[in-house]
């Protein structure tokens, strides 16, 4: 277990996020879950997702030279925002090699945050942030296969814990794997158990911890589900060793369980998240039989929903 | 001005509130807003609102004998499911009076909060909740007209101030005037600029402070906003004397403003607002040429949005 992300390098990256991410509120849903639920609110961060800790810790801990030279990663997600407000923050530059097809919504907000942005096929996304990288002498920002990254989604789980010290289960959304290692790694050791969630369509994290090998889906089978943040294929390697070693369990929610968590989401607790964020209130609500018994938070990981895909589910007899 | 709320009124009002309402979070906007503006997410509430923090404060000041025969009130917004919580967290029977024609979903809210709700014509409330009172010798609890309710309404001020020392303006949506009164009570006397924000279609306060008297609007008018919580026809009396001391100018928005401020709400925030929640933000983003210069906090005063409502504002192209 040497390879694993220690507590020590999860408080180090407390203290370089301070003043720079959301101490995200820990908000009590008891009085409408049925159970003792909390709600982690990671959607409430600036750029709507938890990516933003991992890619400022990142950064941080850069050698300060090549970082001068500028950040590079490839993604059509949360994390091509959360590199670019990292990088903004500290005043250096960020290229980012977006997909064509990714969601003009998020393009825009990639450049917003005065991010280059370079379009390519998909297949050919990891060559050209290789050749940006090459060219400009910059550093490659991985989204979640990286000690730093993983240290940085861990001050999820030491929030959690100083907001309330009793908590005995944390359910965390599953894509490469990131968010879980991190909050396995602060929280596992002292007791809490770590719960992850993935959708049906999707769950090549379950079928890898159930069988012992880590395991790839298809692009075809993960693009199935609506939670566009867990469309990773399989865990990355270092993600997957914390997940063997330090995950409880790992259970998996139907496409309209995540809906109707949405809507509970919406109407109940009062807060947006899109798909991949409400995975895990999902869990509570359909799954609660398969999860262990005790104070529980859920992770909200995100809340940039699609506008039409949130409007279908407040109002799920409109026709599309 | 020995009749308006003083600050030891208030001071005292957040010790009564301890551990039983959500001390809510000041969340950063200005990342997204174009200027240095924060929103104090009272939509974050158990009950999707500000009201349970007057009510629970209103309760705790009752004298015990005759608190122990109940509370008693008339509301169909969110005072109602306010003062049923706050009974239910001290274990006193609740009767609320609702008006035929409110939405089912604030009606079934009330009923599982384990109050009894009565059911009247809308003309005929006062006078039924009155015959509650008269035969269980129970305690009336207005929603806004009193030194307590303001006091409770006041803790928002005391937060604000608590989390952002350097505030210098703060937006509060105007209806009845318990809200405004108790921040303006707070803040106002430290040097902080509390603005009022109404809908244009129910500015009967706005009306008020410019001619100096205080105004009634028609039931007919102000049922013309989106935003029913803010359909009261006239502030208060206690309200109005605190308005016309201590508030610095009141705003008010259009229709579209307020609609296009709180799809920013869910898009860039990711929380939810119920329109008459959104007027503040939608002062900033509309009409800040008529607002004090300065550091701003909007007060998202509540969530309970109609989710009809909410997916027409997300999708807006789309058919009602």
């Amino acid at each position: 277990m040497s390879g694993l992300v220690g507590p020590d390098s999860i408080t180090s990256a407390a203290s370089q996020l301070d003043g720079a991410t959301v101490r995200t509120p820990l908000l009590d849903a008891s009085h409408w879950a049925g159970g003792p639920l909390s709600l982690k609110l990671e959607n409430l961060q600036p750029t709507g997702a938890f990516k933003v800790r991992g890619a400022t810790v990142a950064v941080a801990r850069l050698d300060p030279v090549a970082r001068a030279r500028g950040v590079v990663t490839h993604s059509s997600g949360n994390h091509a925002q959360a590199l670019a407000w990292a990088a903004r923050a500290v005043g250096i530059p960020a290229t980012i090699v977006i997909p064509h097809g990714a969601p003009a919504g998020k393009v825009a907000a990639t450049e917003g945050l005065g991010a280059r942005v370079l379009r390519t096929d998909a297949a050919r996304r990891a060559e050209v942030a290789g050749a940006v990288v090459a060219e400009s002498g910059g550093v490659l920002v991985a989204p979640y296969d990286h000690p730093d990254i993983i240290a940085g989604q861990g001050t999820v789980g030491l929030e959690i814990l100083d907001a309330d010290p009793t908590v005995e289960v944390v359910l965390v959304p599953v894509s490469g794997g990131g968010l879980i290692s991190g909050i396995a790694a602060a929280l596992a050791r002292r007791g809490v158990r770590v719960v992850g969630v993935e959708p049906e369509l999707a769950a090549d994290a379950a079928e890898s911890l159930r069988t012992g090998v880590r395991t790839a889906w298809t692009p075809e089978q993960v693009a199935r589900t609506a939670a566009d943040g867990l469309r990773m294929t399989q865990l990355g390697a270092l993600p997957w060793e914390h997940v063997r070693a330090l995950v409880d369990r790992i259970v998996t929610v139907a496409e309209d369980e995540i809906a109707d968590a949405a809507r509970a989401l919406v109407l109940r607790a009062r807060v947006v998240a899109e798909p991949s964020g409400a995975v895990s209130t999902a869990a509570w609500l359909h799954h609660r039989a398969e999860l262990p018994a005790g104070r529980t938070v859920a992770v909200v990981s995100g809340g940039n929903a699609d506008p039409g895909w949130l409007a279908g589910v407040l109002r799920p007899t409109a026709p599309p």
